[in-house]
């Protein structure tokens, strides 16, 4: 999997509810969670006292900037808070995720729910957070009781781990399906257009007499049924213009065998001045 | 975030579309991969040509295994091809994952919607696969043109760089959601039963006669609609039984001030036999 690494010339995402990293134990978990939020246009970054310290220098520093790659700018601006009713004194609902259910009378939610309801709100100009536990014990229950709900995932529960870094991607990924869409990140290469029915049929035609000067059909009373299924094979295909030219062509060279003379000019077809063998390099 | 890690007890979800990691370069990276798979219940490794060999020993096997935490059992089963074209013999239909447009004439969809239609044919069948490139490169485009569709993921454009193991992730999340359902992988505890009408209201009465004692709704004419909002606030609670006889205990406690002799038998409300001051401690 490759990607376009930081790109400033495309739209940049950001905002979103605050990601709020409690007590985290290693500095690379927190530079991958930088680079999960970037991914996902989040930009709020909270860290409440980080085991380690949050010195942003030395070989502490290296190693969460490493992991970041491209998204150092969210370490810069994280924010840093004694504890997590600091952290989310701002906010109006808070999620803490838990990989288990913790004894506490709040509804539980799955990442496409909570943040379904999470971009509506954050429309609407409310600003919620999610609470993540240390790598090892997860959030304490006093962490919990801070919240408005629960996040859990939805897990083969004989393998529930998720690490740090891949809760934060998920929670990520689903703010950003509700907020922005389920879209690709690229503008799909234009297609040739369609071919429009008169344009496959004509092809459909042309084959057909080729393949009935041959002998194909027999006997001569299957001829409906394996032309229909010959259609329908085509049909499935989705033709466009450009693909029907192809096959044209492919269909012309087949029966003409090899070309005779390539300083001749070409043969063309009749719905197209596209000259038939440029058709297969244009692919 | 910490999770129960391996639990045999629980139910153990395999199968799926088949995850094709081609020429992968980092052994901790196959182990990364197995492990997101574990946790949704993918089972299928396939490995084509890795930059290193897969011997499943020394140091190499080492980064591996560690990494796949407790999913070994996928690194122990991981099948090993010399090409592409030899892994995906046996599906019927392969995605190639990239991040970028290819130029090629292919639908493209993103997770949700490729995972949706394979776990419905997994359910009818047939067997799906989805191709990985190499960490730095990705897929190249002859192993591109032996899928029969693309899989992009909807990341922030300015930043779409998701490394091999959290596009498998997601790959996995979509799968378990779309095979299994969008569900918490644990039973939500048990909670009191919704209070009935009858009780809460019964709570209301008692509230507001305790306040009405004390003028706490002045002026006279502003009591109803003082009534209605303090109601209103409490059904915003979604009250269970025990969330009432808890509010009882509360404004009884409040009203009545210090116990004074802990020896006597506790004041029982109407509702239930439960001891008030007991309320609390169940929470």
């Amino acid at each position: 999997m490759v990607g376009a690494g930081t790109d400033h010339t495309k739209t940049a995402y950001s905002g979103g509810p605050a990601i709020i990293l409690v007590r985290p134990q290693l500095a690379v978990n927190i530079g991958m969670c930088a680079r999960a939020m970037a991914n996902f246009g989040l930009s709020d970054l909270r860290l409440v006292a980080p085991r380690e310290g949050w010195p942003r220098t030395g070989a502490y520093r290296k190693g969460a900037y490493a992991a970041a790659a491209g998204a150092v700018h969210l370490l810069e601006s994280a924010k840093l808070y004694d504890s997590v009713r600091a952290a989310i004194e701002d906010l109006s609902f808070v999620y803490a995720s838990t990989a288990r259910g913790r004894g506490q009378m709040k509804p539980v939610h799955t990442p496409a729910q909570a943040l379904t309801v999470t971009a509506a709100r954050h429309a609407a100009g409310e600003k919620h957070g999610v609470l993540f536990g240390p790598e090892r014990t997860g959030l304490d229950n006093d962490d919990v009781a801070l919240a408005d709900a629960i996040l859990t995932f939805p897990v083969n529960p004989a393998y529930a781990s998720l690490n740090l870094a891949q809760a934060v991607l998920l929670t990520g990924y689903e703010w950003f399906r509700a907020a922005h869409g389920d879209v690709i990140p690229y503008d799909v290469e234009e297609r040739s257009p369609p071919a429009t029915r008169e344009m496959s049929m004509a092809f459909f035609d042309f084959l057909e007499s080729e393949l009935d000067k041959r002998g194909f059909f027999r006997p001569e009373t299957k001829k409906p049924v394996m032309a229909r299924n010959l259609r329908n094979m085509f049909h499935r295909m989705g033709l466009t213009e450009q693909d029907v030219r192809t096959l044209w062509g492919m269909v012309v060279r087949l029966v003409e065998g090899p070309r005779r003379d390539p300083k001749k000019p070409e043969r063309r077809n009749k719905l197209s001045d596209t000259p038939l063998q440029d058709d297969l390099s244009d692919q």
